[in-house]
């Protein structure tokens, strides 16, 4: 079996143990118990707890941001598709969140043991907005603007209330739906031309 | 003494308790003890445990919002007015966790276990700057919006990253400064007419 181990049969067995153990308790030992083999065989892939981790980590914001990519890559009026964008992201993090907390919770107190993988995801959202911002500057939708990254930076601060965790358990309350509409409007008025 | 003990005399007693043992471990006995007195002086003023944490907290935001409330009220052009508030919001809540972080963390915990409070101090948050939007409409400098709460709430939103405690440890960060700029920028001219 230890032949034919592969990272994502690891990666799988990995979000599990945390799942049931917790960030603080689950061990590399415990990954391997829960696919019956040696913990050598784990570390001849990740050779570190938190080199699983992070791999773990990254692997499910990959998942979970799968849709806003694609909401990226979608064509039409760059307006529409920055409001589509936050729409997306919203919805994705809240169904994530909702459909089951335990596992958002583990990966919530994941992310709090880790930075580069982060950082990474966090450049890689601004690079999605940044791109959405220039073919709009370009067809004249939007207000060219001295610096993109930054102001890409800055509609992914004023949504952060939509996006970050710390913030999940008032995704469901009333009225929430309303509170993004608002922020999404003063946001791409904020940079129309 | 009890018969001269003042309200303001037990909240700053609790504040130094508080500090002392933490919002989860403090009690009214431990009040009581540090100002020399019986814990039923201490309940003639406030009737319970959460009324005491309530106006304790009550009395600090009131405290440390009270250069926001001025802002608020400062003359001039309503857009250099809402940056100024905004920027005002920022600077106070940036210098209370920074300069007696001890303190800070205190609050940020007695925070989660009231509610009512920090709604009323959203509420009046959200009124102040709705102030500023209604002077700002009738100037023309801003344009008229369907509903100046909920857009007060967007600006609100928008600018959580830089008044909401959880963010605090990011407060210090290289280029949070430009954040908070273009994260201005953007609201401002969300808002513009």
């Amino acid at each position: 079996m230890a032949e034919a181990l592969t990272s994502e049969q690891i990666l799988e067995a990995a979000q599990r143990v945390l799942r049931r153990f917790g960030p603080a308790k689950a061990t590399v030992v415990d990954v391997a118990r829960a696919l019956g083999v040696s913990h050598g065989s784990v570390y001849r892939h990740f050779p570190s707890k938190l080199a699983l981790r992070d791999a773990v980590l990254r692997r499910w914001l990959e998942h979970a941001h799968a849709p806003v990519t694609l909401a990226a890559r979608a064509g039409g009026p760059a307006p529409a598709r920055l409001r589509n964008w936050l729409a997306t992201l919203f919805d994705t993090k809240r169904h994530k969140a909702c459909d089951d907390p335990e596992l958002f919770a583990t990966y919530s107190a994941l992310v709090a043991g880790t930075s580069g993988v982060i950082a990474d995801h966090v450049a890689e959202m601004i690079a999605q907005i940044a791109g959405i911002l220039r073919d709009g500057i370009e067809a004249g939708e939007f207000t060219p603007v001295a610096d993109v990254e930054l102001t890409a930076r800055a509609v992914l601060d004023a949504t952060t209330r939509f996006h970050n965790p710390v913030f999940a358990t008032r995704w469901t309350q009333d009225g929430i739906d309303k509170a993004f509409d608002a922020t999404c409007d003063l946001v791409l008025k904020g940079l129309s031309s």
